[in-house]
Order: C-alpha cells, then sequence, then structure tokens
C-alpha cells in the first residue's frame, strides 16, 4: 500500500513509499550523509535511486541539480511523487530506465559525483523465488551487478570525480578489486556497526577516479551514534 | 647495539634485538595473536621472520614446526639468536634467503598456514638516504614487494590453507586486489586504531587460498584494549 511518510529527521521533507514493493533504508541515509560537502557546481548522478531518497536528501543540504536513475517503473514513479511533493521537479531529474543505458542520455566524464546504493546480493535462482519481484531487484544483481556498475562509473565520472558507494563488508574484496581494476580509486572507507560487539554491517566508501592509492579507514560509526556523525561527516 | 630482552608478557621469552639495526614491533605481536587457533598438524611459514618474533610467539601456544625466511643476514643471525636463546630450535627453522626462492626449499601447496608482516612502503629512491640500509629494507618495498608476497603465498600454501597478514590501511586497496586476483580470499578483517578518535593504523587480514567471497569486518580492537583481544582472537 502506497503511503507518505516523514523523512525521517529532514524537516519538512516527505517521501512516498509502499511497503509492499520498495521502503528505503538507513543505508540510503548514511550515504547520503557521507557525501558531507559539495562545490556548488557539482553535477551529482544517483545509479539506482529507488524512490528518490538519496537526491531528496542532498537537496536538502545543497542547490545541485541531481540524475537520478531508477529501472523499475513502479518504483520510478514512487520516486516522481516524491520528487514533485517536495517541489524539488528543477532540481531532481529522475529517469526510468536501465542506468546501462546512460550513454544514451549522457557524454562520458560529465559528472563530478556519483552515489549509489546498489542491490548488494549475488543473483541465485532462489532469489525471485523468496521474494516479489520488485524487492529481489532491489536486493540482488539482477539487472545491476558490481562489475557493470564500476564500468558506469568509470564512464560516467570526470577525471578526480568522487564516487560514494554504500555496500555490505561481506563484498568488499570484490569492491576494492574492481576500484584498483578501474582506477576509482578508494580513498576513505567507513565501517558501521550496530553495537559494540557484533562486526560490521554497512561499508561506505569514497572513491577519486585516477587518484593515488592512500586509504583512510575512519573510526568506526555506530548505528545509535549516527546524529552525531551526521555532523562529523559535514564537519 | 645488541640486547636481550624479554619478549613482551610471553612469561620467560626472550629476544635479541638492535635498537640501531632492527626491533620487532606490536603490528608481529597482533599478527601472531591474530592466528588464534592452529591444528596440531599445521605446518607454518613466516615470510619476513625479522628477528623471529612471529614464530617465537607462536611456539609459546603451538607445538607446531614453524620455518621462518629472513633476507638480510644480521637480521637473520638475530633471529637465530633468539631461536637458540629460547631452545626452540627443534621447533623454528631459520632460512637466511630470500623468500622469492622458496621453491629451492619446499615444493607447492605445502603449508597450512602462513604469516607475514612484510614491509609497508613503496619503494622511493628516498628510502635508502633517510634511513640505513638494514631498516630500509625491513619497512620499504626494496627486496618484497605486495604482488611478489601474494605469488609466494598463492605457491606455497596449501588449498583452503589459511594465510594472516598484518599491513597498513593506506595499502588496502591493493592487499584486497590481489587476494581477489590471486584466489587467496579475504574472509576476516581486524582493523586497529590507537585510540576511539583517530583512524585506524594497522590492519590485520586472514586469508583462505580457494574460498568463497564472504568478507566478514571485526568488531574494532584499540591498542590499548590489546590485551583482552587477546582472549577474544583465541576464545
Amino acid at each position: 500500500m502506497k503511503v507518505i511518510n516523514d523523512l525521517y529527521d529532514y524537516e519538512n521533507y516527505k517521501i512516498v513509499q509502499d511497503s509492499e514493493v520498495f521502503k528505503f533504508s538507513l543505508d540510503s541515509i548514511l550515504l547520503a550523509e557521507f557525501v558531507g560537502k559539495l562545490d556548488s557546481s557539482s553535477k551529482i548522478l544517483d545509479v539506482c535511486t529507488g524512490n528518490s531518497v538519496v537526491p531528496l536528501i542532498l537537496s536538502y543540504y545543497f542547490p545541485n541539480e541531481i540524475v537520478g536513475f531508477e529501472i523499475q517503473k513502479y518504483i520510478a514513479e514512487l520516486a516522481k511523487e516524491s520528487i514533485t511533493l517536495n517541489k524539488k521537479e528543477n532540481q531532481i531529474k529522475l529517469i526510468h530506465d536501465d542506468v546501462k543505458n546512460i550513454s544514451q542520455y549522457f557524454p562520458g566524464n560529465n559528472f563530478d559525483v556519483i552515489v549509489a546504493n546498489p542491490p548488494y546480493f549475488k543473483y541465485q535462482e532462489s532469489s525471485l523465488i523468496n521474494e516479489n519481484k520488485n524487492k529481489a531487484i532491489a536486493r540482488h544483481e539482477i539487472c545491476l551487478d558490481l562489475k557493470e556498475l564500476f564500468k558506469i562509473v568509470k564512464y560516467a565520472l570526470k577525471e578526480n570525480g568522487t564516487f560514494y558507494l554504500v555496500h555490505i563488508p561481506e563484498r568488499l574484496e570484490e569492491i576494492l578489486y574492481l576500484c584498483e581494476k578501474e582506477h576509482i580509486i578508494a580513498k576513505q572507507i567507513q565501517f558501521v556497526y550496530t553495537n559494540t560487539s557484533t562486526n560490521a554491517t554497512i561499508v561506505l566508501i569514497k572513491c577519486i577516479k585516477n587518484a593515488n592509492n592512500a586509504l583512510k579507514v575512519n573510526i568506526p560509526l555506530y548505528i545509535n551514534d549516527y546524529k552525531s556523525y551526521k555532523n562529523i561527516f559535514r564537519g
């Protein structure tokens, strides 16, 4: 069922969701917050925008133009409704298409910043059996895998442009392999922990296209400290 | 000047050092502790053994035979003295040679466990100018770089054997790139922090040869908590 929710603690922001199909996650909020600072001239791309939660949070902080791709028709409609509801039609452009078709919309080396909260899990036959199709596509690499994601980032990101990725630690080796291979060099990693006694559950990675290797691993972020870290990211 | 020191808090263990040339670091202790548990039949290789601190700590916990390679003549002598001093000649075999010559000593797929505290820094011309040659070789990739290290591990490690590496977070992307490339798959990562307000300074990585990808990132280790974590690693 489609509902309109308050967008977390972003004052007056609303978001359209459907608990049967797609709801944003804390991971997306962390990703948007992890961006921290932006030049006012930066052009931003959100690769798998869902119901546009990351562009909306970025629009809360920044006036920059943001392009979001969403492959699923119904979820793209939720995104469009959310953008209209918050009167951000002039700032956020929603493209309902497979982001692998990006070269039909934009030339290479076009974006200063790319953000991505892609599907986390490898695709297995059982993925579609256990979940509805919309949720399966959002969670499993059915339409976009890590390799394809990095090809898109390599194509679309400007020289020295920044790529912000949220993912699960389980996939870190594959991610950093692709960073090194495609020269989208990881410069900063933030691990997120639920509490002080369990392994990391989320990883945030900031990469710079064609930078030198010199990675910093931030102090850990505990989910219940999230609001204080908002200030650290933006400090 | 050559001195005999107590080996940290390992009861009755002594180690021969030379502050002008080579002293073991906390990193080596963390590496040895990170091994945690061992099958009694496991054969162990220490790739860059220095004054044999890692084999000595392993011998404190385990009866397994350990082979250590050390390329620098004087440091290999310190290692031999340390081994003799602790009466571990029957357990620890010190080979004074370049570990890249390992196939002259052992067949492939020979070791169940490999540990490595290799040089951390890329070699630059200035490395030798700023430090004495012994220290420069221990710290900079003059005689062994990451790529060569992974070739050796791939050669020497048994199928499903375990590789424990200590390094600096700055090099993590290059390390995980090589893990993925050589199928020495990272299964567990432990970041080490000096305190709760600075970035990670050390990374410990546990890899399994030809395992599936599924990485766990442990709860952070703060140096001043080190003794409590000894118990966690060994628990």
